[in-house]
């Protein structure tokens, strides 16, 4: 899939006059575009980019908001100098979404009797709350479009995904999808719903052990499902997608329907008098308007099930990182030998990588586009590297890299900081905290029912004692050759009510970042187990699945404690111990010096 | 002011007979009492004790509902022994409020076409919202009691309180009280507001700088007031409890008038199309149905100022908390010297040390009811001794005692664990990772933002390495000659979205109980201060205020880590250095050894 910008007919400027031509043939005064699809996924394919049609701008996240006379781009933290550089200011105000919320505008912008027109199938409902009374607010009136005018004037839209459904084999998945679905409806009961909705594709590629190539990076088959209490599915999906042989896969308890059938199949399902489970936080509100007083707003209930990984995907997250940690380590070893040169560029290095990656078993795919930052470009902290921003790696700064893959087995996502000939003082300083934060993450344990959110500090606290932060979560949920951002649950400063339960896959990645010099990040991830034998009540504690050498150059010893030299030691020798039958000698001799004890 | 078990005419079973007859007067069918009174306090004066006339529970916290068969009573895990010895179970049923809620009783108890009563003063928005569901779920309503059927039939309910009020002098408030007028009067805009109805008497204590004697340990006057944009007040209040010259102090811009009157003041205020805020966490139902939709729903708004103590405060605090540590160590230095007799007991001992209190200059109150806990009484959080409970200080166990006081300059808090003999490997392994939490959040460092609810794992992660845990919070905030216990901070497992700003002080008081052995808590009371030169933004830190040793006879020292024998050891030279000129001789030969270096 080309992940290099998108080139359209005409220039922005022709495009936003198209929009507005189309509002002022349908009466309508504005509109509303998100960058997310009807699926509020992290990616989202060609041919629901509006956002990046209309104005230019690729990130990830964000949303535009159109008038007769004035424009705006809300773009949050990650995205703001992106967005400078890619929306024309003569067109679009670009605003700091949290700075100036959407709503905000609205409410000073719209003028009385305007109407401001919306697809609800691209909103969720809390959206649509603010809009509608920023819109009051101003005088004016938010209104659902069913048919998106963007799509009407969007000449070279290209066409929707069709990409291959396959089976996910039980001996990656553990459970057969048959298991699930009976689980699932049973658990309905307890949401007083005969039934739910599913709009998370990740949620049904779990249910029904089944997985595509809808969009870049996660293996997922854009569709929707209703799951009924007598454990069957209704999937819909375009029936061309369906590789031969997944009917069978499937089995008779799930029936296939057009994606078009779906909105009517939900207002059938509300007529006869079903409560039908919808997640506020995923689903439109497209979805809730059509189940009306039959909606039950309650959580996706595959989502902590997924969450959870049994033995089998656990055991397969362990060998999936045993091949990308030797990927990793062929890469460093290979890194360590040609940096010299001088002549190291960050997209090369980074296609080297890949291309270790992808000698491997099982491969798939990579699991998010990597992050290949040197120097001053590592502490921007969701970097991605162009042509024209590319830097090459020198001598006494930090290399940082952030990458993973999507194996059958499972899915990875490591970040490691490379020091590049002899870091000064201070970043060694800044290194060795950011360590301190990762390994007192690696090491705790913790009761039952606590939160990402109560761990958060730990991981921070060796940087808070210096004054120093990072302006970024500590860790997220990653799938099982799923998504390598899901949740419920995460580990960050924000509150969250999910505790971390066994089998949970989690990210352990704390950094430190001094813009325009350079950034540090250690990431692993870990599994949430249970510690048996222990304390007073149930004990869990996290279990390191990632495995590649993290740069004993950069660490200043004398800042660790004795217990995080031996959690040091003990990691690394437990990466020597795993990755040398996997690699050549070459590299198995730079691992043995790369691992070697910290005092040795 | 008597705080043993209040004594009333008739048995239980009479006095439910009567409100029974009263409700059934009234064409009533049930009535739910609350612990609370109209002010949503800690304590509540004996006048309003009409849970434990109903009932006989005399705990902090609690609810009974009647219907006119049944009868339940509702505590948390607290008091789930207490309401087992008080309460009789044939007249009601005993249920833990978070396991059945009051709410589920309802609904599953009351009758279709029932009427449950509520006080509306005595009951929070949200209780009336849960209720009212919950009955509505039966196919009963609730119903606003304006006129309380228990204050019908009480026949022997004492006069309400009418303690002297008194002006908070300038030299310990740090800030005048018509300054603080101009200052919350300014803040109201920001909430849309142009009044504030306050019904904390703490924020009105704070406020107008005056203190009362109504409730036992917290110097407050029950009164209701409202400040208005001009920064003038209406203070309702009955006009004999103020002392000579406080009229004065209070200056023409206090508007004295009658509780009675404050009822129609708000619907005057609402009548008059303003604006009014009020607090729905503090404010009973009863102040949002008189102002209607004039009410704004904020957060009191001198609860947060309160919060930050300004530098006379600070420094108030510092000077008590040197008094009350002379009087703490006077008595650990006579415990040390009688407690070989084995004839100490918990209720001699907690005299003796408030006897020692006493003596000290700007004592007057204890803050809270001594906890003094011998052996496995030391593991009931919220003990109180009573001469059937009470234990004597034996040989080899611990003893806990948690205590603090009320001086004109400062509130007070803190808790010890004292090693009688020699306490084995298990206590004292406990005891030092108790320490250990302790230490780290003393220690800690955080930016600007930082919640208590964020730092609270660093004071349990040295228990939870061992699966361990202690079944309470970590710290709460502690008022300025006012509550012992004031938000909006809070040191929690629990959500909370409050930053920790400088100026606040909150305790430090991880502790680790084992049922039926022994009890452990090490509480400091620490103010938040701002770090100056440290890092990449504003960074915040922790002084430990309270001044008292640390028992070295309960550490296993080959537990700590360098940095943490560090702190104890310069924490008791602190201690030591700040007390021996307070106390005689005895004393300070016995604090000397008790603060040698823990090497030493």
């Amino acid at each position: 899939m080309d992940e290099g910008r998108p080139v359209y007919a005409g220039d922005t400027a022709e495009r936003l006059g198209m929009l507005r031509a189309e509002l002022g043939r349908r009466g309508i005064d504005g509109f509303i575009v998100p960058r997310t699809d009807e699926y509020q996924g992290e990616y989202v394919p060609a041919a629901s980019q509006r956002l990046a049609w209309l104005t230019g701008f690729t990130g990830s996240a964000g949303l535009a908001i159109v008038l007769p006379d004035s424009a705006a781009v809300f773009v949050d933290g990650r995205y703001t100098l992106q967005a400078e550089a890619e929306v024309d200011a003569r067109l679009f105000a670009r605003r700091h979404v949290t700075g100036a919320p959407p709503a905000a505008w609205i409410a000073q912008s719209l003028k009385p009797g305007q109407k401001l027109g919306y697809d609800p199938r691209l909103t969720t409902l809390g959206e649509v709350e603010r809009y509608g009374a920023a819109a009051a607010k101003a005088g004016g009136s938010l209104v659902a479009l069913l048919d998106n005018p963007v799509d009407a004037v969007w000449k070279d839209r290209p066409a929707p995904p069709c990409a291959p459904v396959v089976a996910h084999e039980l001996r990656f998945a553990g459970e057969s999808a048959d298991s699930k679905r009976r689980r699932i409806a049973a658990s309905l009961g307890a949401s007083e719903a005969d039934a739910a909705v599913l709009t998370a594709p990740d949620s049904i590629a779990w249910l029904l052990n089944i997985r595509g190539g809808d969009v870049p990076h996660t293996p997922l088959a854009l569709s929707f499902a209703i799951l009924h209490a007598d454990s069957s599915v209704d999937l819909f999906i375009e029936r061309e997608k369906l590789s031969p042989g997944l009917d069978r896969h499937l089995g008779p308890a799930v029936r296939i329907a057009s994606p078009a059938a779906f909105g009517a199949a939900l207002e059938r399902l509300a007529a006869s008098g079903q409560r039908v489970a919808a997640d506020p936080a995923s689903a439109a509100s497209w979805v809730f308007d059509r189940l009306g007083t039959a909606a039950r707003r309650v959580a996706d209930p595959c989502q902590l099930p997924k969450a959870c990984k049994n033995t089998v995907e656990l055991d397969g997250a362990r060998a999936a990182h045993r091949r990308d940690g030797a990927a990793l380590t062929r890469f460093l070893a290979w890194l360590a030998g040609n940096v010299a040169s001088g002549q190291l560029r960050e997209i090369a290095v980074s296609d080297r990588l890949e291309a270790f990656r992808r000698e491997g078993e099982l491969f798939r795919d990579l699991s998010f586009p990597t992050i290949s930052g040197a120097g001053s470009n590592g502490a921007i902290v969701h970097y991605h590297a162009s042509p024209a921003s590319e830097r090459g790696l020198e001598k006494n700064s930090f290399y940082l890299v952030d990458s993973g893959a999507q194996y059958l087995d499972g899915t990875t996502d490591v970040t490691r900081t490379v020091a590049i000939g002899e870091p000064n003082a201070e970043m060694k300083d800044r290194f060795t905290r950011v360590l301190k934060g990762h390994i007192a993450l690696a090491l705790c344990r913790f009761p039952r029912g606590t939160t990402g959110s109560q761990l958060d500090a730990l991981a921070r606290a060796a940087l808070w004692q210096a004054g120093l932060d990072y302006d970024h979560g500590t860790g997220h949920g990653v799938g099982s050759y799923l998504g390598v951002h899901e949740g419920p649950q995460r580990i960050s400063k924000l509150p969250n009510s999910q505790a971390l339960l066994p089998g949970m896959i989690v990210s352990n990645e704390p950094g430190y970042y001094k813009t325009g010099a350079y950034g540090i990040r250690i990431e692993n991830l870990v599994a949430v187990i249970k510690l048996a034998g222990l304390g007073d009540g149930e004990v869990y504690g996290f279990e390191t699945l990632t495995l590649a050498p993290i740069d004993r150059n950069a660490i200043d010893a004398s800042l660790l404690e004795r217990h995080e030299t031996e959690w040091l030691d003990a990691y690394h020798a437990q990466v020597r111990d795993s990755l040398t039958p996997l690699v050549d000698p070459d590299t198995a001799a730079w691992l043995a010096a790369a691992t070697r004890p910290l005092g040795g």
